[in-house]
């Protein structure tokens, strides 16, 4: 999924063709979200029309088309590389702000009036076209969404994604799929509902055992879910689901049908129904097919709070993956130390040693997402990535960023940790440990139990808020087991929604990533991942602590040690000698050596 | 406004009238909020009729009434002092948690379908009346505000406020109506408004610089505001505004209406008319003045957030102001101090000579709020009110909370400080000092500029948190210029609602204080107020910083010195170093000694 050299003209020209069906389908303006029916954040290529359109490829954006004006509207993650890839495409780049204009809000002032503003209601989420929809309808412009623009023009589509689906078993898939539908339908009665509609891959994923390889890097397929007070149903494509599952699976009561007969079924759904469906994640088009006499109740789907709450099982096994993953960083830091200054090495390079390390740890499965290897300025961008023909030689001095995970069979790594070249200046190294500082701070909080998580974000930003420093990132994400490296409901992040669902409960897993970007310059990120775990019931409630959990040494040649206060100090040797017991036993040679030295006690 | 000791029987007496009456009107529930037409926190005694019926007088309160259940919901600082002034009453008191069912919850689940629950309309917002009317109505059940079932049978309802009304002048009414009310316009133009119409007390009195005696402490006025694309009414009641101010407001344009035509001039507000109006902030009876036609924009008063943001002319006399209230604060503890062990000390004549040291102070005007003199057990309620009848002798050893603050012309002070009594033990040196860290790491905060500022609470309640202890008040409450000495639109508190309106703004005033609570033993608060100053610009944004501008010793013999870190000692330091700086000049003989014995570095 890297970004392409597009030929000269190639956007330019798929611009014009787009324009002219628009013209002729009297369509004003053409919104392209980055989606997929599933509202997914990483989407199979076939729903990959916004990169195919714009040439921007980074993962959150939204493209918006008219006669004379083409803008990808997309946050500060991904500013440097739309700069580069929206160059010459006759595509604006439009930064997005938490205070400033989103889309939404750009289309309801420059729509006129009587327009028609077109998007593809596979893609676009009930909840948001609720919005659009009246936010157009007041300026007396219309949305529709029965049109999809994009497939007409898009001659070289790719297909369907027709990955076999495989189970995720025990011991690592530590709850049986008659157990979660269980609590699923108990938490469904709480609310006094008996049907259920989940369009969410990583919770249909959850909720069966089941994996899939429809999307790069997220092991879900594609697939919808409908639950009656009887049934569950269970829609994938054909071919997708061999015999022997197929078994299982109607053993275990599931109906399987073709992924093409949601609809159908959705208008089978009988009115009277009370059917739960959360409408940010379910498209406009399949909620339409409900017949009006069914009662929605909107919410987030329980299976997302019920997933992210790891079970102590599954935390057990994610200790072991971790040690796994940090041998592996070990044995990968070692050679790169080894090969510095010795052999050519370039971002790419680094990928592919740090993914082989991965590749012989046990139970790995793939990455959990595109390694972020960025040297220097190109560390600027969070989500730079490197591609054959673009790609920085590591030489010289600075900083290497380097943020990467694994999928294993026992769950999901994301780490970002700062190599230094050479010798870094002094800024650099100021940068790294104020970024350390804020890791430290957070990751040392008890907090009450059911805080909502945006609001634990500025003990992160503190020590960087002091400099005037701030990142547009979230500081913090959750992330799934063995599933995918983004999941909610959870988000630490002061621009994120305080939404109740954002509460903090024990078994969340949650990152830990502060960052300081000098566009041009050098980027800084720290990253860990982190466990609520209970911390004790007081007389004044309940409440947690984060137990980290990525084991991987932090390099001392990047900080200023002398800015550390004696606590700070105090965490980052205990963690050191915890790292140092933990990986120890999966290393031998240079590799153990390595860990040795760069886990002394300072 | 202290509590007064109720004769036995008085309060099921007078239940036992209101229920008698809401039988014979069929209402089979009563709704009083802690309220008046202007839905202001601190209430004239003419609606404290929640006081009245309950017995309950903590000023913040909803008390609920059927044929068999009475009960006064109120949140944790008003809990123990609930339990010992509704003893007997019959009126149960119900804990308002962030995560339990509030009043309108209980209403919503307990009222029978078909019954009325009545409130009187006057006393309760019309945003308020909205949501709880629509989940009334979703029970089957109804909401009626055209009964004021109070007034009928209190007997000895106090007569409306007939204080006189007088001009806040400069110096220190540093901008002119003419130039706010200009501002005004300008914010409401740039809305497409040309009406307004404002309730809030506060808002009125610093439109105008004008200021009242109706409230106790709060120096506001009742009144009125509509505002027309031509011109501005005040309504106030007749007798209160001599001839002198009167022509002085003629000459400024402003026309007089008594109080009680404010209805007809809303009936009067021509169809096609846009009126901004704050729906929380104003009563549902009025508004239901307004005819069909008469275009609702919602939203926070303009004047609410102008008023928040103090001019730089404003926080020069604030901080003068600082040094006289400071002085005042060391002359008393001097007496203090020398009297401790050789006068009978209560926690009255505390009130009585902090409160006579403030008199003495130039520009005084009054007490911004009931001072909270309160020691050991009754210091762990937040809003703890010393009476006649009942009060604590200050002798033996513990911990002494003091949280007082005063009027002046030139600012409203606000501020809470320890007192040790005889030897404070170790767990309560503890509190302090745990308290005092959380104090010195929001200080010392930089933030974004526009941050919304519940989302800056974690950073104070981190320390305090580490412990497992949590307290259920906010940490900060915006502070008028002399006026209300709660304000709004900023609060930092984590369960506050992170709307936009709560964004830091430069020029707002806040206070930082935060606390721990054992109840029945002891109560810990330290109290500074705040100025949100310009931080620079960077390339990451525009940063604000804290300025203190409280100045009073904190007691050193009530902390644990070990705990405190380097940078912790240093702000304290310098914090005393500029105390002694300020306030020396302003005393002599005993204060003087006490201040330096008191500064000195640690």
């Amino acid at each position: 999924m890297s970004a392409q050299l597009l030929i000269h003209g190639t956007i330019p020209n798929r611009l014009a063709h787009t324009r002219e069906l628009m013209n002729r389908k009297s369509i004003h303006t053409l919104l392209i979200p980055s989606a997929d029916p599933h509202l997914s954040e990483y989407l199979p290529d076939c729903w990959q029309g916004q990169q195919w359109l714009s040439g921007f490829y980074g993962s959150a954006g939204t493209l918006i088309v008219t006669a004379d004006f083409a803008g990808v509207w997309t946050d500060s993650r991904y500013w440097e590389q739309a700069i580069k890839e929206l160059k010459n495409s006759g595509i604006k780049l439009v930064k997005l702000h938490s205070d400033q204009s989103n889309p939404f809000e750009w289309l309801s002032e420059q729509t006129p009036a009587g327009a028609v503003v077109a998007v593809d209601g596979a893609v676009i989420s009930a909840a948001s076209a609720r919005i659009l929809g009246d936010k157009l309808a007041k300026r007396g412009a219309r949305l529709r969404t029965d049109i999809d623009v994009l497939n007409e023009v898009w001659q070289d589509r790719p297909d369907f994604p027709s990955q076999p689906i495989y189970q995720h078993l025990p011991p690592q898939a530590a709850i049986s799929f008659s157990d979660k539908l269980a609590a699923l339908r108990v938490s469904l009665k709480e609310k006094g509902v008996d049907w259920h509609f989940i369009a969410t891959l990583d919770d249909i994923a959850w909720l069966f055992n089941l994996r899939g390889s429809d999307v790069l890097f997220n092991p879900v397929f594609l697939s919808f879910v409908l639950i009656n007070p009887k049934q569950v149903t269970l829609f994938v494509a054909q071919g997708k689901i061999n015999a022997e599952l197929r078994k299982m699976l109607e053993l275990d009561g599931v109906i399987l049908r073709d992924y093409s007969e949601t609809a159908n079924a959705l208008r089978a759904v009988p009115s009277g129904a009370n059917l739960q469906v959360d409408p940010t994640r379910v498209s406009v088009s399949l909620l339409e097919n409900l017949t009006a006499g069914v009662k929605l109740v909107e919410g987030l789907n329980p299976t997302t709070l019920a997933k992210s709450r790891k079970s102590l099982a599954e935390t057990d096994h994610i200790r072991r993956v971790m040690e796994q993953d940090g041998a592996a960083l070990c044995e990968f830091f070692a050679w790169l130390d080894s090969a510095l200054g010795y052999e050519r090495i370039t971002e790419l390079t680094i990928d592919e040693y740090l993914t082989a390390a991965r590749t012989c740890r046990p139970d790995y499965v793939s990455l959990s997402f595109n390694t972020i290897a960025a040297f220097n300025a190109n560390g600027a961008m969070p989500h730079y990535q490197a591609t054959k023909t673009s790609n920085a030689l590591i030489e010289g001095d600075g900083l290497l960023l380097i943020d990467s995970g694994g999928q294993y069979l026992g769950g999901t790594t994301d780490l970002t940790r700062m190599v230094p070249i050479g010798t870094p200046s002094e800024e650099q190294k100021h940068d790294c440990t104020r970024v350390l500082k804020a890791v430290i701070a957070l990751s040392c909080v008890r907090f009450p139990k059911g805080i909502l998580s945006p609001l634990l974000d500025a003990i992160a930003r503190a020590p960087i808020w002091a400099e005037g420093i701030d990142y547009g990132h979230s500081t913090g994400h959750g992330v799934g087991y063995f599933l995918n490296v983004h999941e909610g409901p959870q988000v630490i992040a002061y621009r994120a929604a305080t939404t109740p669902q954002t509460a903090m409960l024990p078994g969340m897993i949650t990152s830990i990533e502060p960052g300081t970007y000098r566009p041009g310059r050098w980027g800084v990120r720290i990253e860990n991942l982190v466990l609520n775990r209970k911390a004790g019931k007081t007389e004044f409630g309940e409440f947690l602590k984060f137990e980290t959990l990525t084991l991987c040494p932090i390099d001392t040649r990047c900080l200023e040690l002398s800015l550390l206060t004696v606590h700070e100090r105090e965490w980052f040797n205990a963690y050191h000698a915890e790292v140092y017991a933990r990986l120890s036993p999966l290393l031998g040679g240079v590799a153990l050596k390595w860990l040795r030295v760069h886990t002394v006690a300072i």
